[in-house]
């Protein structure tokens, strides 16, 4: 079924998901992303549409809605009383408590299409890629046959610890559950309990974090040989001492958003289909 | 630290079991395993070890203790009295809600071994191997290149899965939830929603099932060609109508006990593992 | 181009070749292969088809044309003047120079469909698949973490390790020259030189040998681990001392034929483009 | 065994080189190498080592050695007299005729440590994992569930289109040679001869060219989408008619020696294993 979509604000992703939803015959109705070659509206305009899809994430500083290829200011205040409880589906990514509570007051329930499951899991996939290329340019050999650790099993460890061993590393996999440490070993990995890592990073030429837990610490990265990567991907507030790893010279660095850097065609494409899966469960498929 | 193990009954995994503790280097008391060449004890002295290993599973009659290689009969009734609660550790397989009860009567706690997540997890990989042992030798052609369908994607799926496309086959998994299904995709198959299948099923050159849900009926089977494959490797009740399955021709079997039957000493490994992490985890590690 | 073909005598894959020919819209003629649904002829129209397609092998006993399904004997003396050497393609698999020489006798040039390389590299894959199903069957573990050795790195060798290696399998590769140990190496199996193999048989659990020269001999056979499982896939004269293997317990095979046994179906596609291919190049494309 | 060893100018490789070398517990005479922490000789010194290690590529004006970290010039033919036919091993890379003769008439014999066939392969692998970074980084999707062509199916074909596999894109494989096709379909990719591309060009995303001739001209890049990446991977001439590719607005770039520029450590190691092996060959054996 087409539908009349507007897309509000965001970067490069957003414009890129206007432009899909626009390829599968929707009606799009633009604001507050103008370097594009579809036809941007008034907000008003916008604002009416059956599905308004919001930014990701929808605000950074709490008050304005987030608007990087935008030239305008929008308070979220100004926004919520244009939309229209009940009869609009209203999405945004990364909602925090005090955006939900902010459109509750307008008696408007956001659905945050960047929490769900799915999209999560979909993006550790451009999450790894990213991961193996800043991997690939910061060391002196190559991957195949590199000496590599994952700190982490969940989504971003299973699918990355996949991809290098995929290249030919030799994958060390860290973590606390035992059935995690199972899983790494029935996909090839080797398994250590995170709490033994110490006398393990002796040998290892690159480490990847994906635990938001401070698990690198300087006593762990004095282990660790000196033109060894690190590379961080977990979410605040991160599980390297960077300020350590640098004070010891190794290379090390936290690498933040990935997929809408390295893929933002493939990040839109999972937003899409986050989209019409909360469409479908509101018993509006498309 | 060395140990006194007893292992009572059971079939070939429980003697490989035994030969491999023995080789850890703990003393081991055998008990209703005739044909092996560890020694055997009586029954008491056996009862007096340390940590005394039950068989898997600890019963198939509800009343006597599983002895498929001992020559003896001992009702639960006869051993539990023998056991000391407390004292020692006394683990078992499949332990059943009647056994559990029969035990605590005697003030005894069985830890079950084989319900861990870490041993179902490890048990997946000799099923998968045995189920793609089974689609071998039953299809004319091969994997490589074969269209291959995995219905549900839990552990059994997963490996499963990963398996065949190694092998070159072109595998679409079905699963009910999204966040499966995009599980499924980031690990490069094609996947289709559990209640989306038929019209899909016309393809399959072989279809493996692993949901305990009657998923191929009658109706789903004759969608598939006449030389179609069908593995079921569920548990009880299965996910095949058999019956119809044989009436329309098609070449259908039900696998179940893999782990056991393909790979003993794998599993006999698996089971150690298990034992070892319930001593850790009482606070005796090995 | 839909075209004339008669297919004369053969096992299952020739029954299958006709079948897949047939379904291309071609116009069949079936002698010497009694239990088909397809119709069958007299072998002097058969004689006539523009492309005749001779068994896999020709011969068997050198004199005789190979028909295990069909229930009369033909003299390859007295197929030969029903051919017509100029207006027919004739193929036939496994030419033997005697066969080549008795068929020139009528100015007759046969193509062999079989010794064509694509054919000898297509053919690999269900040799490799029925040889992992081999190792399957006859070990006590999985094939996941068991440490396997593969001897030669030509066709075989190389798929072979690919499907152990995608299954969990830690795999050496031996072979004599450096590039093929480099190429080993590349793709991630340990390379160890084949003079250099002493010492290393020790660890093996599994041991496919792909070279035709007596590579295992007794010696190297009592190096290996008592369980251990050797697959000799070579041609005549095998590579296996199978005498001492059996003498020595070892669990030793050689296996051969495994294309046709194993995936008669895939095999018979195999041939067919083998049959494109001669066609294509003889300038009468399909 | 122990050895002196002399390395004469070069890059970081060769630097790299020495290092190894010297970690091998050889006695290492360096020269022309000035940003090092391993002691330097005078060139009389080094030229009297048992075997002296020149540059890869040993000259790039035909007259003076390649000496990019180091600060003098160095004529071959004052090299030359200095250097003991006979008594030493000199080997250097890519060396061309006019370099050979000119030793010649000193009656020296250079062996090449980079034209073996073992470092053609072996190099396979960080040209490949190089093509795959400049992919990721050109690319606005992710390799995985990317459509990849793959032309020319040798040694970078073959392990560039298992890495690209391996990461979950969707590999075709263009070749010339039947046998070539074959292998690429064993290896699970789609094959597609060379003369047939054209058509098949429109849905690629990534194209990856590996043969050393013309074939991706201009008819042939108007056919790719327009916002295809192409990456061209081969030796002299190339084969992407990159003026063509820029007017037409493609992302094409020429990428060249990736071994010294994304892994110089493993380059290095593989040289020094073609050094061991060509001591060995001459019956010096490490």
């Amino acid at each position: 079924m087409k539908r009349n979509f507007a897309v509000l604000g965001g970067d490069q992703r957003q414009l890129r998901l206007a432009e899909l939803l626009c390829r599968d015959g929707h009606h799009i109705s633009l604001w507050g992303l103008d370097r594009s070659d579809l036809p941007q509206s008034s907000l008003e305009a916008a604002a009416g549409a059956e599905c308004v899809i919001l930014p990701l994430p929808v605000t950074k500083d709490g008050s304005t809605l987030y608007l990087p290829l935008g030239s305008g200011v929008l308070l979220l205040e100004d926004l919520w009383p244009l939309l229209e409880p009940g009869r609009q589906v209203v999405c945004g990514g990364m909602l925090s408590d005090a955006v939900r509570a902010g459109a509750r007051k307008y008696r408007l329930r956001l659905e945050d299409y960047f929490s769900r499951e799915e999209v999560q899991i979909a993006n550790a996939v451009p999450t790894a890629e990213g991961a193996v290329a800043e991997a690939m340019a910061r060391t002196r050999c190559t991957l195949h046959g590199c000496r590599c650790l994952v700190i982490g099993y969940g989504r971003i460890g299973k699918i990355l610890a996949q991809h290098l061993q995929a290249l030919g590393a030799a994958v060390t996999v860290s973590a606390r559950r035992r059935s995690d440490l199972a899983w790494a070993e029935a996909f090839g990995c080797t398994p250590v309990r995170t709490g033994g890592l110490r006398g393990q990073l002796r040998e290892m030429q690159v480490v990847f974090n994906t635990v938001p837990a401070r698990i690198l610490d300087r006593e762990s990265l004095e282990e660790l040989p000196e033109d060894a990567v690190v590379i961080d991907l977990a979410s605040e507030p991160g599980g390297v001492d960077l300020a350590a790893a640098e004070a010891l010279g190794l290379q090390a660095v936290w690498a933040r958003g990935l997929p809408g850097k390295v893929a933002p065609d493939t990040a839109a494409q999972v937003l899409r289909g986050a989209i019409y899966h909360i469409l479908e469960e509101r018993g509006d498929p498309i």
